[in-house]
């Protein structure tokens, strides 16, 4: 919440943020589709080996939802969350941790 | 849970699937992606102009987790959530209902 709104409706420097936060957290990177709204808004997707990241931006709120879905040791979700808050520009934020099924997948729920 | 595990691990009858959850649900469909693991398993992710829907899948297991991701009112999420217990075969199934951010924007967690 509070982002920087102008980054928000940045699809290329969304996407840049994406890949960095998921390569940062230790995930192997498959894929990404990325969609530009009019008359403003992004969402994109990274899928990754590990699951996949996930951002929708509302940059006439100031505000960006993302989602962190991880399974296995190897990746480290909570660095990609803090990259995800400081590259946003995020002056407020909330982080919930989920725990699901019984392979105990990690998601990591921002904004 | 306790899904039909050769429907798990068939991409083209998943994308099908999510896709006809998306469209009946009444959601835009923007793109797709989906990938598929070796030796099992498949992500996939279909854009919608409300936000997204996502599979990801463990055939060895019979476990799939999807999100429903929506926002607006013009979408019905526990429909789509409806089709894909049906479709997966899904003999037990656990849906939370999210709801993130000051727009109310709503996730429907299953699996």
């Amino acid at each position: 919440m509070d982002c920087n709104k102008e980054i928000l409706n940045d699809l290329d420097s969304l996407k840049d943020t994406l890949l960095t936060a998921a390569t940062e957290a230790g995930a192997t990177v498959l894929g990404e589709s990325f969609h530009r709204f009019n008359p403003h808004g992004v969402s994109g997707v990274v899928i990754i080996a590990e699951s996949h990241l996930f951002i929708h931006t509302w940059p006439e709120y100031g505000y960006a939802a993302a989602d962190i879905f991880t399974c296995g040791d190897s990746v480290q979700p909570e660095k990609a969350a803090k990259i995800l808050i400081d590259k946003l520009g995020a002056k407020n934020h909330s982080t919930v941790e989920i725990e699901r099924g019984p392979l105990a997948t990690k998601q990591s729920v921002l904004g």
